[in-house]
Order: C-alpha cells, then sequence, then structure tokens
C-alpha cells in the first residue's frame, strides 16, 4: 500500500495524530492535545477571548494563498483583535473542516502557518477539532491576558487624539495583486503582497498604548473609516479626521484603499491630549481628533462618503 | 421597505447586534460581545478547553434538526468534553459560517438553542465570528473549570473496573428514525430522537466521578468500542467486557448501535475495585474490567469487531 495522500486516505484519527507529533510539548501541568479537552493552568490575569472563522473562497483562495499564508493569516487575525484591547497571547485551539480530498500536504502547511504566527507570540495550540465540509473552514479561538483594565472601544472622550499605527490600504492593495491586477510598481509588489498574506499584529503596541492609557482600541480589519464609526458608535463621539494626515502604504494605487480597505491589522486608537508622545513612540500617526458630533473626513460628512467596509455576509 | 428575512438583507453588523441583544448581560467586570474581544475575570481555578466544530450534511441535516436542535447539541457535544475531564461549564464562544440565503428565523433558532443548553449548566455565551458559507458551519469552544486534578484517559490501571452512564445506541437509532427508518415501536420514537437531537452532557456525574477517584474518562461520541479503545490506547491496557452487560436504550433494534452508534454523551471511565458504590452512585453500570493485556468482548478480540466508530474524514 502506499503513503496516505488525501486527508480521506489518512483518517481522522490519521490526522490529528500526524498533526499532535508536529506540535511543541506542553510545559509541565498542561494537557495538550490527545484527550477529551485542553487542560490549563489557572491563568496569572484576566482573560481575553477572540474566535475568528476563515472560509475558503470567502475570506481566501487556495489559488493565491497557500495553506501556510492561511494558518498564519488566521492566527494574526486573533491575536489583533487581542492587542486591541491590550492583551498578550496565551492559548489557542483550531478546528477545520475539509474536503475528504484535500492533501495532508496542505494541512502540514495550514498547521505550520499556525505555528510559525504563533512561535512569534509564544501563543501555545493546545487543542483542535476536525470535521468534513465542501470547502475549507478554519477556526480559531485565542486566549489572552492582561494584567489591569483593558482598553474598550467605548472609553475616548471628546477632545482626544485619534491615532493609527503603521499605514494603511496595503492588504487590500495586496489582494489586488494576487488577483492579476498590474497597476502596482514591481518595487512594492512583494511587500504589499505580504500585507495581505503574511500580516503581523500589532501585540507590543497594543501592550504599551494600554499601559500609556490610550482611552479606547480598536483593529483595523473592515477599513479605517468603517471600524472608526465602530470606535465612535461604542464612545458615543464624533469626529474631524484629515485626509492628509492618514498612513498610506508605499505603492497603493488607489488612496480609498487607505479608508476602506480592511485587513490591515493596524491599531485604530483615541489617546487624550497631551499624551501625543506615548502614540508617537510606538510609531503611530494622529489623524484627527474625536468630537462632541458629527463625524467628517475633511470637509466631507462619513454619511456622504462613497466606500464602504466589508461584510461578510454580504460580501462586499 | 420590508422586514430583513435572510441574513444577506440584514447584513454581518446587523445580524451580530441582533444576536447580541437577545443574549444575558455579562456579570460586572465582564464584557461579552460588542468589542474586539470578550473580557473575563481571573477563573478561580485551572482551565478546560473543548472545541467542536459541526457541518451541514456531515454532523446535521437541516431536513430533519431544526436550528434550536443545532444550538444546543452543539453546545451538549463541548460539554460532554469538560465533564469527562471532570471539569464545570464556564464562559464559551461561537462561531457561525453561513449561506447569505439563510433565513434570520434560522440563526434566532441556532441561537435559542445554544442559550438554552448553556443556561442549564450557567454557561456564558461572551463572544463570536459569522462569516458566509455554501453550507452552514457552526464552531464552538468551551472553557470549564476544574479545581484540583482533572481525569485524563491515560489513567486506568490492570484490574480497575470498566463502567459506563446511562445506555447506549439511542443516538444512532433515533438518527435513523430521523432519516425515516420504521422498525422502531412507537413507543420509544420521540425518546430515541431526543437522544439524537437533544443530548444531555453528563456534568454533574463527570464531576462526582473526578472527586470520588475515577482513574481514567472519556465520553462516547465516537462509539463505545472506539473511545474504550481511545483510553486503553492512553493507559497502555487491555479489557475484558462482557457484551451481556452493555446497557442499551430502550427500543433501540440494532443492539450493535450500543457498541459503535456512537454521539450518545455518556461518560466511559475505570474505578479502583472498591469503589464500586461511587460509580453506581451516578447510575453507571459495571461493563467490564481492564487487564494487562489483550481486548475483548466475550469471545471476541477488538480486532475481530465487524463495527468501527465514526471517522468524519472518511464519513464512515
Amino acid at each position: 500500500m502506499s503513503a496516505p495522500r488525501t486527508v480521506a486516505e489518512l483518517g481522522e484519527f490519521g490526522l490529528i495524530e500526524r498533526i499532535a507529533r508536529g506540535l511543541p510539548s506542553p510545559p509541565d501541568g498542561e494537557i495538550w492535545s490527545g484527550d477529551d479537552a485542553a487542560v490549563l493552568p489557572r491563568p496569572p490575569g484576566d482573560l481575553v477571548v477572540s474566535t475568528d472563522v476563515l472560509v475558503e473562497d470567502v475570506d481566501f483562495s487556495t489559488s493565491w494563498a497557500s495553506g501556510a499564508d492561511v494558518g498564519w493569516k488566521a492566527v494574526a487575525a486573533n491575536l489583533s483583535d487581542l492587542a486591541a484591547m491590550g492583551a498578550f497571547p496565551w492559548r489557542a485551539v483550531a478546528t477545520l473542516a475539509l474536503p475528504s480530498t484535500t492533501s495532508i500536504e496542505f494541512v502540514d502547511r495550514v498547521i505550520e502557518g499556525i505555528v510559525a504566527a504563533a512561535s512569534v507570540h509564544q501563543l501555545g495550540l493546545v487543542g483542535g477539532d476536525i470535521s468534513r465540509a465542501d470547502k475549507i473552514v478554519l477556526g480559531l479561538t485565542v486566549l489572552g491576558l492582561v494584567e489591569g483594565p483593558v482598553v474598550a472601544r467605548s472609553g475616548a472622550r471628546e477632545g482626544d487624539g485619534i491615532y493609527v499605527t503603521g499605514r494603511l490600504g496595503g492588504a487590500r492593495a495586496g489582494l489586488d495583486i494576487l488577483r492579476g491586477a498590474s497597476d502596482v510598481s514591481e518595487e512594492h509588489r512583494d511587500a504589499l503582497v505580504a500585507r495581505q498574506l503574511r500580516p503581523t499584529a500589532r501585540v507590543q503596541e497594543g501592550g504599551a498604548l494600554r499601559r500609556a492609557g490610550a482611552t479606547a482600541m480598536i483593529d483595523v480589519s473592515d477599513g479605517l473609516i468603517a471600524d472608526l464609526t465602530h470606535l465612535l458608535d461604542a464612545s458615543g463621539l464624533g469626529c474631524r479626521l484629515d485626509p492628509d494626515l492618514v498612513p498610506v502604504d508605499d505603492g497603493v494605487p488607489d488612496p480609498g484603499y487607505a479608508l476602506y480597505g480592511g485587513e490591515d491589522l493596524e491599531l485604530l486608537f483615541t489617546m487624550p491630549p497631551g499624551r501625543e508622545a506615548a502614540a508617537e513612540s510606538v510609531g503611530a500617526t494622529r489623524i484627527g481628533v474625536s468630537a462632541r458630533e458629527g463625524r467628517s473626513l475633511g470637509d466631507i460628512a462619513f454619511e456622504d462618503l462613497e466606500g464602504a467596509g466589508w461584510d461578510h455576509l454580504r460580501g462586499r
């Protein structure tokens, strides 16, 4: 008999064993895979929990993302949610639903991507579940730790500065390139593709901003305007944004991508007046100020902006 | 404009808001839905984590399971995994991938089923994520609490009695009925269908058995023989099972269902000699004894048994 090539040939329990063999061993006193559930010690702080599901042909395509890209991005998206609360990664569980014809090689690469992204932040993958589906569905739940109050979306106050880490628009431009767009200069293509496939969650920045007194925070996953709207809704505030201050990734062909593109996994936050230095110390840019009412980007009210954030159920 | 009927008409954020409105409020100091991640206080004991994914047309069919049935069963299956470690339910997160044509009514019922099963055990649903897919995929991650050592699969010792709670085979017989089988007497049909659609995790029994000194434990999700094999593999032992002692649900048409059927969510465990009373106090039945080597059911060696447990990737 030749070596199994698809997950159906290997079988559920064979696949679970294969995955478990490739994972790091748990510290003393913890049980990771191989039992009914994972066992973790009493954590040293409060817990922060994030969960995400990525679906083939909705959130990624195997025509342009490798298994390792998919695994990496699932971890990064969850860690970005933790970072937006000011929490640090601790432990994670994953679920994988797969067509029975999926190659074992592909699954190996997904796990490799998860472990690679996790190990950057000392995140332990402690368990999971496998089932069958027509399309690949990867679910990830991450537990984070925080000592002291988190940074919620709702804490911004009138007059706080509005800041964003890094630059925006690159993830959307990278998606265009992966789908065949050619209007991006050669020198920026690799960096923009990496923004889409291998984003980095702003874990250290999120923790530092919590300690530095950020009043509200969210990660840019749906797009700057959409995510700022979530933050301002939760805080009951308006804003004045300066479009010329919004930092845009080099090579992004359409400046609208920085406003509506999403998936950049940068942190969008507010900081009281006088704390500018703390925001700048993590490389963040001031893009505006919160206001009692009215939301505008330069001269344009938010409700007159043409772009929209991504909606998973509508697909736009 | 008429009221939205499908999830695409309502949109991702509308659906999330609708779900959040129907959930209980968090206790002081916790953040459940509405932010980047949920925030939980430092738990009072060690953590036990279980995750499961249920896929339409693999794990359930909407032709015979309602949304509430699907939500209920996802919770029960996870709580059964916690129970098998001797842990008690605490908090949970859910992910739901849905066709854009799914009715809002169906989603309401899924959440209703999750909340109904959760509230029996004071389990709080603290967050989640939504995406689109061709088939319904429900993922659930449950956090449990345990004070003191868990009951692993690996702790059985030679000569320990082998026990199972309740009776077996009902979940598989219920599936037959839902698929149109007619060889079950009218008087048992409702109870057997409930075993398939609305199983109850043995949460109290699992906690009691942990305190009473059970040496190894697993829940019967793949089938008695398959799950006992997992337990004995982990413990490095054999067994002698008495087929006449295996408790079978009333009305089950095929006694093989009690051996291979799966999904009964009963607890299969080992207890040292002299502790029979503790096992019996939770209504468990002694079905055999663990042995240094060799595994047999009556006169038949396990390797000669014809049935097999469920394998998600092979679909048998």
